[in-house]
């Protein structure tokens, strides 16, 4: 008997109609041989709800208690697509984060899963189960409070569950068909994409795709999980949906396989850095641990020992990297005449594996950009990516120009 | 350090707000210089939508299914009180079921709490915890699943770690202000009580008066737990709401101390059946297993060996006794010529513990309903209770004829 993960997102299991639908596609892979854990977000809007009551009871939240409450929308639909499940004769049960027990580490609100034990489950199966339904998104960490492991991670679960159970494949059923060259709603000459690499998807959903939870392709990628990006709106076939796969399996790849874009960043730029070892360390240290993502970093040429030191970062974290920096200031530990943040920046990427053997993909991006009366701000790049800043209101026009000037829309 | 124990029912944690309002209350107890355990139901509302889901979704559901749905809406409010207090300064944290672990049989849906280990929760406290903020009505089955106790559980929950605890009080917080002599909807003439013994509390809670969970008055009795029923609502002062306790507690006792009522009754009449040793078992037996709360009982004068049998059962009931009842038949268990059903009839109720001591209650009682023109179809009597079932029309009528007749309104 093989075991198969299938994962439906919170639009998929929006209402008691849609659980239905789910659990009849869950139905079909049972009637194929399978035994299936299927992992279930929260109906959609269920845990912004839950977020907003927490923000709302208490802005600088213990994430204890967060997790403890933005969790229990997972409950829900595992317990009621168990109950849809029984109603179609097929043996099920739900199970909580802690019932598995999935073991995380202690990081609350982005916990990373550190164990998951199958002998419980296996048990069941043995004993007869053939659907396991597993609330995504949380575990418990090593004290046994209830922990989270951030926006999008019932992705990340089910992957884990496919890893450790040696699953088939693991489908991450959602409300699109596939990943596509960008975001449809922005150029409407975006493609989907039949298959994409493990290295392309990772950089993609860094840089702003929402289709897949970022962590979710890391360890895919390192677990070897076959996964499988669908629609749970249309009618199933072998070949629906992008297949994520390790490069090898891409038979000719494009320069760029898709632009990616991200709206809400800012620049932030410390003004007349003192230029000596250990600067950056004293930067970029206290931002870590006030909990600001920093993203690109530039240096600018030191002048008479004294540089500039620009970084980004998103822009509801501007308020919190501004007390950190006034904080390492008053403190002695840096020095700087002014902070100065520029919060209309947007960062638009091109991705794709075939860089490394197709030369001068920056050179067209850059032109492809000037041609347009676009600056840029930032540059990044990665062996398989660049990423340029820009200012917002160029974002869509970037993207629909960089999308025309690499041809994505043809396969 | 003397521990108190505080029970906040749905409508007391509606929103943030009262959510707020509640955490002052307890901010106050922990100034008094408590520890302070909180007993939260879910949000008002929430669980009745997880049960309407779930009935939904599977109108024959699996128990233990329904448990792991219905007490999410605890774990949110349990987190959010905990938030709220930690704003105000107090430490605090939450507490699943499966946390503390609140151990249960396992009965799902109506489970018997059967241990409460206080080694975790008294290792906070003694590390400087203030409150433990616990969701209510929830606990785990030996097997590790998750049980609820009912509705109404949570008074159930407050009342056992009051016991687990050997906690200085029990506080019921709740939207009426009190124990009444009868429904102030029912009756002009109600009046809180300041006092009611647990035996009366009991029967009164089981006879329809929804202020407190039955069973939690049960434990709280066995325990010797201080009870009080309070609203939330009012302003604290040390005489407010009802003191349930000892009847040695109880200076004077009048010969009833409430009017209970319960609408939704049926009169199931089994005709001409076989009078034999057994039959009662016969009878009983299946209407047990098909889950039928069978609540007065009578027997007939036989004649010719054959009698007629009448049991009450709540109106939602009577499709699944006629069911047992008619399985019984076919397997020849039991011999009936038919199977009358009246479902218009409600229960009307006096209690009191002074009717040990005062003679002639029940023929008051009788005479009462006699002058209103009422006919009574069953009575049931214990020590301290009278019950009688009637037609469903007159119960309000009964009600404020038996509130006049025993002079409630006056204290």
């Amino acid at each position: 008997m093989t075991r198969l993960v299938m994962k439906f997102g919170g639009t998929s299991v929006a209402t008691l109609d849609r659980i239905k639908r789910a659990a009849k596609r869950v139905g079909r892979e049972v009637a194929n041989g399978h035994e299936v854990i299927v992992i279930v977000s929260a109906m959609s809007g269920k845990t912004n709800e839950l977020v907003g009551w927490v923000n709302e009871t208490s802005p600088f939240y213990d994430a204890r208690e967060y997790d403890a409450v933005v969790s229990s929308g997972e409950n829900v639909t595992a317990g009621l697509m168990a109950l849809t499940l029984q109603e179609m004769d097929i043996p099920a049960r739900s199970w909580q984060g802690w019932q598995v027990p999935l073991i995380t580490n202690g990081a609350h609100g982005a916990a990373r899963i550190e164990e998951i034990p199958t002998a419980n489950m296996d048990a069941k199966f043995a004993e007869g189960m053939k659907v396991a339904v597993v609330a995504g998104f949380q575990g418990i960490s090593p004290e046994g409070r209830i922990t989270t492991l951030g926006r999008g991670g019932s992705d990340t679960t089910a992957v884990a569950f496919a890893a450790a159970h040696g699953a088939v494949r693991c489908d991450i059923y959602t409300d699109v068909d596939g990943v596509y060259t960008t975001d449809p709603r922005v150029s409407s000459n975006a493609r989907k994409l039949d298959r994409i690499a493990f290295e392309e998807m990772l950089e993609l959903a860094s840089l702003g795709a929402k289709v897949l939870q970022t962590r979710s392709v890391e360890l895919a990628m390192r677990f070897k999980v076959k996964l499988r990006v669908l629609s749970s709106f249309d009618e199933y076939d072998e070949t629906a949906g992008t297949l994520v796969c390790d490069e090898e399996e891409i038979m000719e790849s494009k320069a760029v396989a898709g632009v990616a874009f991200s709206r809400d960043e800012a620049k932030m730029t410390l003004i007349s850095v003192a230029d000596k070892p250990g600067i950056a360390a004293a930067i970029f240290g206290p931002l870590a641990e006030a909990g600001v993502n920093v993203d690109m970093i530039v240096q600018n040429i030191s002048e008479e020992g004294r540089t500039d030191m620009t970084f980004s970062c998103p822009v509801d974290q501007v308020k919190r990297a501004e007390k950190a920096m006034e904080g390492a200031r008053a403190s002695g530990a840096i020095e700087y005449s002014e902070l100065v943040a520029d919060t209309n920046v947007a960062k638009v990427s091109v991705v794709g594996i075939g860089m490394r053997s197709h030369a001068g993909v920056a050179a067209r991006m850059f032109q492809s950009l000037r041609d347009e009366g676009i600056n840029i701000k930032v540059i990044t790049t990665s062996e398989i990516k660049i990423s340029v800043l820009i200012d917002r209101k160029y974002m869509e026009l970037a993207v629909q120009a960089l999308h025309d000037c690499f041809e994505l829309e043809k396969a």
